[in-house]
């Protein structure tokens, strides 16, 4: 499983205003933090970047690989903004993401074929409603799988992502019950390897203190592992998460365990 | 899921001395400690009791029950001391357990048609191996089912325990896998919503200190929750461990979430 931080977002008053002022020195810290806390990629959430949406990725993204030479994920819903950092990125990066929402697949899909680059795909209909049940979702990965096709996007390519729900949502439960079993069997369904990811943070929104998020993240991230999970979107700083990703890791692994 | 407590057991030195001691002073304690702590029933794992079964099984169930009104479980492969704590005992104790091998299912079965209680039943061969995949599990879960229903005893009352694998087993993670998928599975194979069962701290013999214990224990129980298992035998007095089934099981709870 490669962890993924996804501490690098610009919700968070010192990366918004860095970002802003066109500032390397709060990114590399954030970057340097997450390195030193085992992260494997950088999930880059710059929003929705409504003013100088290039600009600032471009920024954002030669700003992360001064850093350090690790993966990087483009997460905006800003097709300008995917351009221009796929444009300047050293490797490929990996973009987040497509869903059946017809803007999206129209204005996203082709920068994903034009750089043979990585696309995450969101089980999300075309109303942009995530379904709530296990069949619904496998549909909506058939469709999608289609759509990446049409596009001339090869299939391994894609990296589906079922959306986590929140806990706190009516049906939160049973949405991540069939987040569970997307995960274990899509491959089969698809008869194909198919990768997929999971945002863990999600799971947790509207938790009353940073305890109890903790504390579920911890509970919930082995479930997500030994439904075999491939990548997970999370926030390294956690020292106790990045223990349970570890340990949950090494129990499912094929290679023999040792305690040294 | 019913938590059940594992930690009164006589290879305990202070617990071990007050068996051999009749002393009923260090059991209540030990009993204390996993009310308090959230045990939702007490395994009394009184080891082989090769000296005195009858006398000192009674000594333990009598002191529990005088300790606290809560279900229990006769952990020992002794027939004489299963049939004197299931004779004394207040309410219906649980049985742990059976296997296919041939001298536990002509000893204890009997006993558990005579009491009409719940019966743990080990997926063991009859040579007392476990078998190392699904298949193999599932196999020997059948055999024990005919078991059962030929010794006259109600197949409601079986809890399948499928054997959870040491880490440090050379094909231990394999054998893990295989558990999560007999918990998930077998009701559906069996054609029956048959109770399963799993002893967590199986999972980390040898390991080296206590925090790796929990470390690792905390990523499997989730597994082990979210695969669907109803009771799991623990180290309640381990807080987060406590706080890691909790938290679990209201994730996979069909009721409605809430943070408050």
């Amino acid at each position: 499983m490669i962890v993924i931080a996804d501490n690098l977002r610009v919700t968070l008053p010192a990366i918004g205003r860095a970002v802003e002022r066109l500032d390397p020195e709060p990114i590399r810290q954030m970057v340097h933090a997450c390195i030193v806390a085992g992260a494997q990629a950088i999930d880059i959430n710059s929003g929705p970047l409504s003013r100088a949406p290039e600009e600032k990725m471009t920024f954002l993204v030669r700003t992360v690989q001064e850093t350090v030479d690790l993966p990087i994920v483009l997460d905006t819903a800003s097709p300008r903004a995917i351009a221009a950092g796929l444009a300047v990125g050293r490797r490929k990066a990996m973009i987040n993401g497509v869903s059946l929402e017809p803007e999206r697949l129209k204005r996203i899909l082709p920068l994903a074929r034009q750089y043979d680059c990585d696309i995450i795909g969101y089980l999300l209909g075309p109303d942009g409603h995530v379904p709530a049940d296990a069949p619904g979702r496998m549909e909506v990965a058939v469709a999608l799988f289609n759509e990446i096709q049409i596009a001339g996007i090869s299939p391994d390519r894609i990296v589906i992502d079922p959306v986590v729900a929140p806990l706190a949502w009516q049906d939160g439960n049973r949405q991540n019950m069939a987040v569970r079993e997307v995960l274990r069997t899509l491959p089969e369904l698809l008869g194909f390897p198919v990768r997929t990811i999971a945002g863990l943070s999600n799971l947790t929104t509207g938790a009353p203190n940073p305890e109890k998020r903790r504390r579920y993240q911890a509970a919930f991230l082995p479930m997500l592992v030994c439904a075999g999970v491939d990548m997970v979107l999370l926030n390294v700083l956690d020292p106790a998460l990045m223990r349970v990703a570890r340990s949950s890791q090494r129990i499912v692994d094929r290679t023999v365990f040792s305690w040294h």
